[in-house]
C-alpha cells in the first residue's frame, strides 16, 4: 500500500465526519428562508480549504449566494487544475417520503442518506479529501489547484456564470475538473463525454381577473388550467415527439460509433432503467435507442402545475391564474436561448385565444461534448483504471452542468467530468444517498488524477 | 309599517351580531383540523333554533359532520315547510388574497365580508331571523316548520343524503325551502327553476415507482403530469365541447320560451359576466347563448393539479404520481352516476399506455327542474313581489344543490329555491361577502313567504 492509500484508509471516519457536518446544513438555494444556511455551508467549504493549506481562501459575494474560492499555486512549472463543485442542494419535498431526516445524515447498508449526500456535497467533499490526503502525505500538491464552489447550481447558477465571464483571469487553468456526475454501476468506471444543456421555463396563464365558482361561471369562463393542459399536450405528444417548430433543425447526427454503442447497449442500461423506474416498457421516442433518448435527444418535461385547489376533497374553483414549470434538455448542438425563443413562440401559438400567456426563461445552460485525446482526459482514464481495474466507458449524460459548457467556452480548457454517483442515488428525490465505497474510491481516484496530472 | 316590519327594523343590529358569531367559527368541512369547529358551528345553529322556540332541537350524529334538526309543529291544519341550509363553508386558500381576515366578519360599504357570509351561513341565518321575528311578534308561526341544516354541503353532502333516504318520515312536509341561491342584481328578484347536478372526480395517474430526475430519465420516463395534460385537453377542446362519448345523448331540448329568454338576455347577463370576469370575450361553446351555457349545458372544468414541484424556482423532477380534480356540471336530464361511468371510460381510453390511471367519484348530486304552478312557488312569487316591487324572474342556475333533487325525489314535495346572494359575492373565492340590504330584505321576504304559506 502506498503512503497515500494508507493515509486515506486510516482517515475514512474523519472524512465521513467532515461530510456529515456539511450535510447537516440545509443549504437549499431556491428557498429564501435558507439564506443563512447558504452562508454557513459556504463557510464550511472555506474552512475545509484552509485546513488543506489553500491560500486566498474566502467567499466571493455575488447578487445571489456567495462563491467559495481558494488556490494553491506553488507547484512551479506544473499545470493548473480548476476544481468546481456546488454546496447548494435541492428542496426536500415531499419530505414525508424520506425514511430518514434529510438533514441528519444516516449511514445504512454502506450508504450515507441525506439531501446532498451525492449531489454535490458528497462529490465535492471527496475532491477536498483527495487534496488533503496528498498534502498531508507529501507536504505539497502535485499540481497547482484553484477551487471554485458555487451555491446556485440548483437555482440557475447565474452568479458563477457572471463571475466566470467577468473574471476569467482569476480562473486561468489547464484543465477544469468537475465531480458532479455518475457511473452506470459500481464496477463500471465512466467519464462523461457529453452533457445536455437545459432551458427551464415557467408558463403563466391568466384567465379571468379573479377566481370563479364553476357552478356560476362554468361554460363561459376561461380556465387557465385547461389552457395549460392544451399547451402541454401539444408541445409534446404521447410518443415523445416535441412539436416546437425549428427545434430539431440544428440537431447534428451522432457518430456511427455512438449509434452502435447506444444500439448494442453493452451496459444493459435499458434493463436497469426499467428496473429503477419500476416499469415494463420505457416511454418516449421508440424509434431511438433508450440510451440515445436520455443523453443525445432533446426532451421536454413538465415538472409541476401551480394554481387552483390542490387540498383534500373538493373545491369547485376555476382559478384566475395558473403556471406550469416546463424544461427542455438540449444536446450540445442546440443553444438554450435560441430554443427558448422557439419554445415561447410555440407556446403562444398553441395557447387558446381566451387566455393571456407569459413565458419566462427561469434559467438556461449549454450542453457540451468533450474529446478523449487531451492530457487531462488521459490522466482521468488512467486514474479510474488504477482504482477500478478496467478502462472507463465514455458516456453522454442526460443531465445538465451548464458550468462545464461555460468553462469550455470562456476558459478554453478541456473539462474532465468524473463522478462517482450511482443511478439509484435518488438525486432531486426523497432518500438521496451516496455509496461509501464510491466516496472512498472517489478520494483515491481523484488523488491519483492529480498525481498523474503533475507527471 | 306592520308590526313584523317594525320588529325586523329594530333588530337589525342584533341579527347581524348573531350572524357574525356564526361566521367567526371556521367550519371548513373538507379539512380534518376543523372537526371541532364543525361541532361548534352546528351547536350555534341549535342554540338559534332553541331561542326561536323550536322543539326537539339537537344534533343528529352521522358518519361525518352532524346534522342540525329542530321542529315547530303546532300550527294545526296548516302546511309544513322543511327549511334546509348548511353551516359548513369552503376552504379559504389562497388566504393571502383576502383583504380582511376570512373568519373575522368585517362590514364595509354595506357588505359583510367573511367566508360563509353568503354561502350559506348568511342565507341560513336570515331564515332563522324570519322565523324568530314571526314568533316574537305573533307568539306562534303561521305554518309548521322543520329545520334540517347540514355540515357537508361543500364536501359532498353524503350524510344528509343518507339521512333523507333512511328517515323520510321525520322530514314529512308540503314544501322544501332552500335559501342558497342568488339574484341577478339587487333590483331583480329571482326564483330558481333549475339547478345543474355535479359529479366531482379525481383522476390519479401513476408513472414510475418513484420521482425521477429529468436529466437522467427525461426521454424514457412516463410523466404523469404530461399524461394528465393529454387527458384534460382531450376531454374538452378549446371551444368548450366535451368529448366524452354518450354525454350529450340524453340531454333534452330546452323549451322555446327558455331559448328565447336566453337569446334575448333581458337581464344583460352576458355583459355582467364579462364585467365580473374582466374579459372581453366569453369562453365556451359560442353556438349557445351564454345564459344557456352557464345553466343548461353540461360543462367540464379542471380545478387543480397535484404533483411535482410547485415551489419557487426550478426543480427538474418527473413525479411518480399526479392527480387532477375535475368536475362536470350536469343539467337535470343527465344522471351523475351514469355520467361518472362515461367519464371514467373516456379518461381510460384517452390515457397514454405508459401510465396507470385511477378515476375516483369524490361526490355527485342530481340536477333539478321546478314548475311555477304549485302553491309554495306561488307564495314565493308573491313574497318577492311585495319586497322588491316587481315579479321575480325564473332562472336556471348553473350551480348544484344536490339536496334539492333529493328532497324532490324522496319527499315528493315542491322545492322553493329562493336566495338573496348577488353575482359578485365571491362564493368559494377570496373576499366572500353578503349585501346587508339583501340580508334584511331576505328576512322580510322569507317571513312573508311563511305568512302567505299559512293563508
Amino acid at each position: 500500500m502506498t503512503q497515500l492509500e494508507t493515509y486515506i484508509t486510516e482517515h475514512e471516519n474523519a472524512f465521513l465526519e467532515d461530510l456529515k457536518g456539511w450535510l447537516r446544513i440545509p443549504s437549499i438555494s431556491t428557498l429564501p428562508e435558507h439564506t443563512d444556511d447558504m452562508q454557513r455551508a459556504a463557510n464550511y467549504a472555506v474552512a475545509q480549504l484552509q485546513r488543506i493549506g489553500f491560500d486566498n481562501t474566502g467567499l466571493i459575494q455575488t447578487q445571489g449566494h456567495p462563491l467559495v474560492y481558494g488556490e494553491w499555486l506553488k507547484a512551479g512549472g506544473k499545470p493548473t487544475v480548476l476544481v468546481y463543485g456546488h454546496y447548494d442542494v435541492q428542496p426536500v419535498d415531499p419530505v414525508e417520503l424520506w425514511h430518514t431526516s434529510p438533514f441528519e445524515p444516516t449511514i445504512q447498508d454502506g450508504n450515507i442518506y441525506a439531501r446532498g449526500a451525492c449531489d454535490d456535497k458528497g462529490q465535492t467533499m471527496l475532491v477536498f479529501k483527495a487534496l488533503e490526503s496528498l498534502m498531508q502525505v507529501n507536504g505539497t500538491l502535485p499540481v497547482n489547484v484553484r477551487v471554485l464552489i458555487e451555491g446556485e447550481e440548483e437555482a440557475g447558477g447565474e452568479s458563477i456564470e457572471q463571475y466566470v465571464k467577468t473574471s476569467p483571469e482569476r480562473l486561468r487553468c489547464d484543465a477544469a475538473f468537475i465531480c458532479d456526475t455518475h457511473m452506470p454501476a459500481k464496477d463500471i468506471p465512466a467519464l462523461i463525454s457529453g452533457l445536455r444543456g437545459i432551458v427551464y421555463t415557467e408558463v403563466e396563464v391568466q384567465g379571468a381577473r379573479r377566481d370563479l365558482h364553476s357552478g356560476s361561471y362554468g361554460g363561459v369562463a376561461p380556465n387557465p388550467l385547461h389552457a395549460l393542459a392544451i399547451i402541454i399536450s401539444r408541445l409534446k405528444d404521447a410518443d415523445g415527439h416535441i412539436h416546437i417548430p425549428g427545434l430539431y433543425d440544428k440537431l447534428r447526427k451522432p457518430t456511427h460509433a455512438e449509434k452502435e454503442f447506444w444500439h448494442n447497449d453493452p451496459l444493459h442500461i435499458n434493463e436497469s432503467l426499467r428496473t429503477e423506474m419500476g416499469v415494463t416498457q420505457l416511454s418516449g421516442e421508440l424509434e431511438y435507442p433508450p440510451l440515445e433518448r436520455i443523453s443525445a435527444r432533446p426532451t421536454l418535461e413538465v415538472h409541476g402545475i401551480v394554481g387552483g385547489f390542490i387540498g383534500e376533497g373538493a373545491k369547485t374553483v376555476i382559478p384566475a391564474v395558473a403556471k406550469a414549470k416546463i424544461s427542455l434538455r438540449l444536446p450540445a448542438d442546440l443553444q438554450s436561448t435560441e430554443v427558448f425563443a422557439l419554445f415561447e413562440r410555440a407556446v403562444k401559438d398553441i395557447a387558446p385565444p381566451d387566455v393571456t400567456v407569459t413565458v419566462r426563461n427561469l434559467h438556461g445552460g449549454e450542453g457540451i461534448l468533450v474529446t478523449p485525446d487531451s492530457p487531462p482526459i488521459q490522466a482521468a482514464i488512467q486514474a479510474l483504471k488504477e482504482t477500478y481495474g478496467k478502462e472507463p466507458v465514455f458516456l453522454r449524460e442526460g443531465g445538465s452542468i451548464p458550468i462545464a459548457a461555460l468553462f469550455y467556452e470562456i476558459l478554453g480548457t478541456p473539462v474532465v467530468l468524473m463522478g462517482f454517483g450511482l443511478p439509484d442515488d435518488n438525486l432531486h428525490a426523497p432518500n438521496e444517498k451516496y455509496s461509501l465505497d464510491q466516496f472512498f474510491n472517489g478520494v483515491r481516484t481523484v488523488a491519483r488524477f492529480f498525481e498523474l496530472m503533475g507527471q
